[in-house]
Formats: structure tokens, C-alpha cells, sequence
């Protein structure tokens, strides 16, 4: 058995990865893609991820993209065990999708924003964040985690009392919103979404992932 | 046993779901709410979906929103002959998985916007599609499809040569991007892409759901 993940040392998405592999605690040999040099667009990479992107997981034959897909994929196959995907019952599976989904469609977009505005914009391209944006994505935040504060009031994590893959995926960029952005108090100021993030963000799996996103490679 | 689809006439998550249901030849209750009205906004439609937003779907008394959750939740829990998510082999799911994936993360976001341009920008705002805008998602929405063609060139349908729910989640948007948009050539052009679509629309259960979707509730 051989597993091998494509990925790259600032990647979010290869980091989203990393924490599950750690919260499960598999082995894989770890590939590093140049982004700088631009070796995800040469063939070799084209044709693991026709979308030219990290991260992919190749284990033996078997290849896959696109880093909530890899984590699932993962877990079941490798973690059952951890309790992280809940799919013994279509119910449970279904609230731990539902949070995966949220994370995608409402918590990601406005921390990937906030995160290039303030770390990879300046740092990449030498520009000061855009603060009209900067407003817009935080009042888009701010009505995503009143959702989540809601929520984490009545369980401890976003599936219920369990950690799951719902929570894992918040990793990333949550460690960038707190660590590389002046918007930690949007999370500092929800007590419950606070005492949550505290709870995901110590876990040693967490900070073995996080501790990957470094901005030089 | 009751279930219950909460949604409207022209939202193409609604249909989404439709697409799914009518896959597995389920019978639920429709439930209509008035997004003209905000509707969606009152209190008892943001205790089912605190983002206040169409579809929830309610299985006794359990809730749960995203129309790509409600579907895996509905062929998970009523659909497993379907065969639309391949769940006994890790690597099949995982393939459906990455093309579910790929529909959220690349197809949708172009798609969207086309449609947004085409016709419900014109229908509720009464202003012509912004051409700078269709010109940019026209060329990402090609490059997308160029991904497709050469998937499709080797397998009949997204995730193999079985019909999965990463092919049904297409339906509403595609079925909006060639009767509703100048843009069906995108598809029309790529003869893979073509022959694929049109094995998707000419479903009975594509058919079903698409009709829900009307303009005026
Ligand atoms: N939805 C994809 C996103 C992957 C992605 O955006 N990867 C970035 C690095 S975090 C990348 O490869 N960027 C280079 C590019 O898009 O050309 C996933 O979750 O895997
Ligand atoms: N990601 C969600 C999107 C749901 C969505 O955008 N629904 C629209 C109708 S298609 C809606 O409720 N819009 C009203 C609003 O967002 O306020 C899903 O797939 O269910």
C-alpha cells in the first residue's frame, strides 16, 4: 500500500487534508508541488487533476481531487473508526454533510477573501488589503458565525457532541482567519463559536496541519 | 411516514432535489414558500434553515437543508437500489463524490451567473445581461467543459458508466443554460458533452423536474 497526497506548503485545501489524515492517523508520503514554478499546470499534474490544482491523493492506482472529496474518501476507507463521517445512520450522516456543505457554500468564501485580502494580496503581490471589500466579506462572516453561534449553543460541535468531518474542514482557514488577519474577534466575540474553535483548534491534529502552512516553500 | 420538500417554483436547488426524488420515485408533499413574499425570511422557515433559504426538506421530525445533502440523505435513506452513489466500494463513491464535487466547485458558480444575466436579471430587474460578465464566465464556463469532454471521451456518464447523482445534479442549471441562455452551444460544440447531456435531460425524472421550474409562482 502506497499513499501518496500532492500538495503544496500554504495550501488550504492541502492542509484541510493534512488534518484529517492526522485525526485518523495514516501514514502518506507527502509530494510537494511548486505552485511558484507552476508545476500544477505541467502534464504530469494536468493529468491527475485536469483542473491543473492541489490537492490529489494517490493511492496505488486510484486517483482523486478536490480536498473535501480526499478527507471522505479517507476516512472511509482508512478511519471508520474515528467516528468522524457518522454513516452508520443516515440521519447523523446527513447533519455532518449538512455542516461540510455550509463550511463550502457560506463559511469559505468570505475567510478565503478576508485571508487573501490581508495575507496572500500583500505578501504575493505587494498590495494593501482592499477595505471595501474587507467590509463586505466581514459583514458576510459575521452573519455566518451568528448562524453557527446559534448552533454551537445547543452542541458542542456543528454535527452534535461529536467531532466530525464538519468541523475538521474549518481548520485551515479558521488557524489563517485568527493567526494572519485583524477579524480573530469575529470568532473571540461568539462565545459558543469561540469555545468551538478553541476545542478544534488545540486538537493535535489541527496543529500538526497547520503547522504545514508556512508562506515560503 | 411524511416528508416534506419545502421550495419554489423557479429555484433551481428546489428542482435539484426534484431531479432526485423523481430518480428514486419517492412521493413527498410539496411544500411552496413565497420567496416573491420573503417568505423564506420568517421565522418559522429560519427555524428549519437558519440561512433562510429553499430547499428544507423535513423527514418526520427531522430537518435538513442544502440541496446536495438532502439528495445523498434521500437515496441514501429510500434510494439505495439507484445505485446513484455507489457506496459499497470507497473508490466508486469517491469518484461520484469528486464529480458532485466538481459540479459545486467549477460547473455551478459560471453556470449561475450566465443564467443570472440571461434571464432572472432581465425578469426581476428589468436589465440587460452585463455583456463583460457573460464574456468572462463564457470563458471559464469552456474551460470547465473542456475538463468534461475529456472525462466524458472515456466514460458514458461524470463518475463511469453509470447514471449517479453527479450527473442529476447538473440537470436544473443545464437545463436553464441551454433553453434560457444564447450559451447552449457551450454544450452542443463538445460532442462528448452533448451526447451526455442529452442522455441526462431525456430522462423521465429530468423532465419532471424541470418542468417545476417556471418563472412566475
Ligand atoms: N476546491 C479545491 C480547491 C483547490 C485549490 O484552490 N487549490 C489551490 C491551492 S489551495 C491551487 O491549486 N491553486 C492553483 C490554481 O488554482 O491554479 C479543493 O478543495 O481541493
Ligand atoms: N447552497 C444552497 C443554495 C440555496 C439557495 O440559494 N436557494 C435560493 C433559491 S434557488 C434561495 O432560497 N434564495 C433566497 C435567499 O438566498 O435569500 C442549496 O444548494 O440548497
Amino acid at each position: 500500500m502506497s499513499i501518496r497526497l500532492y500538495g503544496s506548503p500554504f495550501s488550504t485545501s492541502t492542509a484541510r487534508v493534512l488534518a484529517a489524515i492526522s485525526e485518523i492517523g495514516l501514514e502518506v508520503e507527502l509530494v510537494h508541488v511548486d505552485l511558484y514554478s507552476g508545476e500544477h499546470k505541467h502534464d504530469s499534474h494536468v493529468e491527475k487533476n485536469p483542473f491543473g490544482q492541489v490537492p490529489v491523493l494517490e493511492d496505488d492506482e486510484f486517483v482523486v481531487f478536490e480536498s473535501r472529496v480526499i478527507t471522505r474518501y479517507l476516512v472511509r476507507k482508512y478511519g471508520k473508526k474515528s467516528g468522524l463521517l457518522k454513516e452508520d445512520n443516515p440521519r447523523d450522516a446527513a447533519a455532518v454533510d449538512q455542516w461540510m456543505e455550509v463550511e463550502t457554500q457560506h463559511f469559505n468564501k468570505p475567510v478565503a477573501t478576508l485571508v487573501y485580502q490581508h495575507l496572500f494580496r500583500p505578501h504575493f503581490d505587494g498590495v494593501a488589503a482592499d477595505e471595501k471589500v474587507v467590509a463586505e466579506e466581514v459583514e458576510k462572516l459575521e452573519k455566518v458565525l451568528d448562524v453557527y453561534e446559534g448552533k454551537l449553543s445547543k452542541t458542542k460541535f456543528l454535527a452534535g457532541d461529536s467531532y466530525s468531518l464538519a468541523d475538521v474542514h474549518h481548520v485551515p482557514y479558521g488557524h489563517y482567519l485568527v493567526t494572519r488577519t485583524p477579524h480573530a474577534s469575529l470568532i473571540d466575540s461568539r462565545p459558543h463559536v469561540k469555545a468551538w474553535w478553541d476545542a478544534v483548534y488545540s486538537r493535535p491534529a489541527s496543529k500538526t496541519a497547520t503547522e504545514t502552512l508556512v508562506m515560503t516553500p
